[in-house]
Formats: C-alpha cells, sequence, structure tokens
C-alpha cells in the first residue's frame, strides 16, 4: 500500500555528553520515511530543501525506495536547521538554535500523481497545513498526526479542527497532558477520543510507549540500551515503523496496530544507537527481527 | 515457605490533590506482610510499635494469617509517624514531618523460632539493622533488601556491607543512579551485581520496573490505572507480592522471578487505588487474577 508522509528535511547539530555531529541530517520527513523504509516500498515524501541540501543524501532516500519528487528545492533559501543539546540523562534539551528558513514558505501542494494515498503520515508541522494536506488527499484508509507543544500552545483552535479529521494522533506524555489539561494519561486519551482520533498512541520517551483504542489498552517498553548516543529522531523514527508495518500489512485492527507500536519501538531503539540516521542507512532484515525477537524476550512471562 | 518480613509498622497522614487520610495506618513491614499474605501463610513480621498503635491493627493483621509476635511494643514511646503531602501528578511529595519515635530504639532481635525462615525480606531500613538481621538468621534460601537515598548517603559503607550477603536489591531508579554513579540503568544493575546481589529489581514507579538476573532483562509496566489515589505503600506492596509469590512457590528461577515481579505489580496497581492499606484489607483472589488477566492484556500482542 502507499504511505505519503509529510514533515521536514533538515539539518541538525546535535550534542551530547558523548559527543557532538554538526550539520547532520535530520527532519521528521526523513526519519519518518526511513524507518517506513524498511517494511514497505511505496513511500512519497512531501517536504522542502534549501539550495544547501547535498544531493547525495536525496539519492540516498531514493536508494531507500523513497520518492521524493514531492520534495520541492528552493535555490534562493537554506534547509531548516536545528541545533540541541541533550543534557546528562539524554531525556531534556536545549534547543540553541531553530532556523525555519525554507520551513517559513512551506506550503505543499501534493502531487497529483501522490493524491491518491491510502495511508497519510503528517509529521510535527503547522496544523494549517497538516490541514490543508489533509483537504488535498483523496480518502486514505487512515490518517496518523504528530503534533508538539509548541503547536498547542501557539495555534490551538486549528490544531482542534485537524484533530476532528485524524485518525491517529501520536504524541508525547506531556504534550497530550496540556492538550487535554488531564494528568491521568488513561483520562487524557479518552478525552482525546472526543476531539476525532479513534486511536491514540502516546509516547513516554525511554518508558515506552501506551497505545488506546477504544476500550483496549496496550503498553510497549523502550528497549532497555546500555548505549544511547542519540535520542534525536526517536520519536519519528517510531512513527515510520509504526505506518510502514500498518501500510505493509493493509490491516489496522487493534491486534495489528499493537504489532505496529512493537516494531516502531524496534525502530526507535536502533535509531538511538548512534547520531543522526546513521543507525537507520544500512539495516538488514535480521538486525531488525533480532531487536523484535530482544522485545519479545523482555516482556514475556 | 516462612516468610520472615522486617520493616515499619506506623502511622501516615497523607495529603493528596484529592483528599487527606490523618494518622493511617502505614509502614514498609505493615504493607510487605498484608501484600504477601495474599499468596502464602506463613509470614512473621518483625517489627516496633509505640503505646498509641491500635491493638485492633495488631488483631486485623493476625486475622490475614500475620505472625505479629515479632513486633516489639514500647509502652513509654510513640509509633513511627510521617506526614506526606503529593504534588498534583502523584509521583513526587514532600515529607512534612517524619518522627522517629519508637524507630530510633529499633534494635530486632529475632526470636529464636523465626530464625530458620525460608525466606527473608528486609524494608526499606538502616543498613546497619539489615545486616544485623542477616547475621540472626539461619541461612534462608533468598534475602531480599529494600533501601532508599537517605542510607546511600549517610551510611553508605554500612550499605556496602549488607548488600555483599543480599540476593536481590530492590531499589528506585534515582537510587539505582546514586548508588552507582551511573545513569544508565542497565550499567547501574550490572554495576551492583558486582556488589553481590544477583538479581537487581529497579522500580520506576508509574513507569514500571526492570527485573536484571545475569543476563536476563524483564520488564514489567506499572498498570495504567484512571484512578490513582495515593501512591503511599506501592513500592512496599510491590515488594510484598514479589516476595510473597516466591515463598509460596519455592522457586527462583528467572522464569518464576518474572511472575513475581507481575504479582508485585499487580499488588502495587491494586494498593494505590485507595488511601493506606484500605484496598488491601479485603481482597479476594477473583480481584488479583482479573488484574494479573489486565496485566497479560496489556502487554500481549
Amino acid at each position: 500500500m502507499s504511505l505519503l508522509v509529510v514533515g521536514t528535511v533538515a539539518f541538525d547539530t546535535i550534542e551530547t555528553p558523548f559527543g557532538k555531529a554538526d550539520m547532520t541530517i535530520g527532519g521528521s520527513g526523513t526519519y519518518i520515511s526511513l524507518s517506513a523504509s524498511y517494511f514497505t516500498n511505496n513511500i512519497n515524501l512531501v517536504s522542502i530543501i534549501g539550495n544547501d541540501f547535498p544531493e547525495k543524501e536525496l539519492k540516498f532516500l531514493q536508494s531507500k525506495g523513497i520518492n521524493t519528487s514531492g520534495i520541492v528545492q528552493r535555490n534562493d533559501m537554506k534547509s531548516f536547521y536545528w541545533h540541541g543539546k541533550y543534557h546528562y540523562d539524554m531525556n531534556t534539551r536545549d534547543s540553541l538554535a531553530t532556523e525555519l528558513n525554507v520551513l517559513s514558505v512551506f506550503n505543499p501542494v501534493i502531487p497529483e500523481n501522490l493524491k491518491k494515498a491510502d495511508y497519510l503520515c503528517l509529521g510535527n508541522i503547522d496544523p494549517e497545513i497538516q490541514m490543508s494536506i489533509i483537504n488535498q488527499v483523496e480518502k486514505p484508509n487512515l490518517i496518523m498526526c504528530d503534533t508538539m507543544n509548541f503547536w498547542i500552545e501557539t495555534k490551538h483552535k486549528e490544531l482542534i479542527e485537524t484533530l476532528k479529521k485524524v485518525d491517529i494522533l501520536l504524541l508525547n506524555d506531556s504534550e497530550a497532558r496540556e492538550l487535554t489539561n488531564e494528568y491521568n494519561l488513561v483520562t487524557a486519551a479518552r478525552k482525546i477520543f472526543t476531539m476525532g482520533p479513534k486511536i491514540v498512541v502516546i509516547k513516554k520517551g525511554e518508558n515506552g510507549a501506551l497505545l488506546f483504542h477504544g476500550e483496549s489498552i496496550f503498553f510497549a517498553p523502550a528497549y532497555p540500551l546500555e548505549k544511547v548516543f542519540d535520542p534525536t529522531g526517536a520519536g519519528d523514527t517510531f512513527a515510520g515503523g509504526f505506518m510502514g508495518w500498518i501500510a505493509k500489512t493493509n490491516d489496522f485492527s487493534t491486534e495489528n496496530i499493537k504489532l505496529a507500536i512493537i516494531y516502531g519501538s524496534v525502530m526507535a531503539s536502533i535509531c538511538v544507537e548512534d547520531f543522526s540516521i546513521e543507525k537507520l542507512r544500512n539495516l538488514n532484515t535480521d538486525q531488525i527481527n533480532k531487536r523484535f525477537d530482544d522485545f519479545k524476550n523482555l516482556i514475556t512471562y
């Protein structure tokens, strides 16, 4: 099944207690589509880049079966850039620089041949843009959307409108609390159901992810790793594995969505083992299956 | 199999965003033995109380099959008392008062008939007292010990000596980090192995618990509840369910210890649904089995 991904393709400079990586490849669209590419083939990425984005990295995405024809390149502007520094706990971070650049003029027009997407995955971008994309595509089987505190605070009304059209909302615990004014995550998820989404996935970083689907609650831990190098992109990699698995299987029963959560967690746990997208460049099926089995052992009794 | 529990039997005043409970029954020994009593019969509680402790509460513990003959009553002193106030998140709390009272003279002498305990569960008390108890009992099958930041900071050397004799160390994530000077919990657990314990259980509150046993890692989530009334005693209730299950089955294989972790989590998730020990007073097997099944559904895919 075809998967349409809309998100950023960008540069990140990342500092952790273990080192620094300058101007590495980042962006929600990059992580989502790269992670999904290990599950399904028909992936179309819609994004915007500047004149500084390396041709060879676009070619790399294409080599993974990702159609990049929906990425607009602006020759008069630079790519979106983020510089972050992680604290010792690797869970909290400071943004040292955020340069919107091309993102300030991002107003995606979905190419005609991509409007019939089976699955739509909206990375964490302005909810008005998310809505504009939803209005352009023709009845996908499922629409998944990510968001963040910034949009909850600055575009609350627009986000609420967008959520009415969304099937799966993916967000982290502090975002779920802020969106609903509820501290308890079970109560928060139930409140989100009344806003539109039928499925809510609450990410808790190193503490795993909770899936709410009707009356069902499912929990997947984050894999306990001895070395976490760089948490950047873990949430988007989770989303990519999640939607990649659903697009591959074309099955959104509760049971299959649980598997999607596990595959999302598997991919995220691999992603954080190196800087940027490095670990996602050359994975093979054996490595993914091995981590999938490790997950099974972690929670089987 | 017989289980010897050493811990406090005390009063708590508890404030949460949902209400206040004055002078309720608390203490690590109370929660541990009460929780364990739903799994095994031969439970012996060693503790100290003052002249203010209600006779009817001792009778209640006895009605649960707990032998309270090892509880010393001081007629010239008051019971240990703690007053805590939980923040809105129900995970952090302030201690508003801690009155040691009888605890300041606690120097337990294990009665002759209790020295042949099959299993020993040392609640969170002074590591010197824990060591003195270990020296009094005759080769139990397994010694479990809990501790806290206060002892890590103020009795570090004594704690390290005690740990050499301990089979299972139960502690929370911040304590594991402080004890080992390692942020990563996998690394921290490996370091604790070199201090003596063969099994390490790291509790993460609402984020579940990790079991480390040799090369095995197992994770049990905390059950996601819509209403958490009072987290007081959750960790001790976990320990009681854990040790109760091991004493009942007399089996400390990795597979059975995983089950013990689940039963510990089941009991803790029930405990927090009401103030103090209220929820643990009159449980039946059906309620415990129901929550056990809920746990299974929560993580089965």
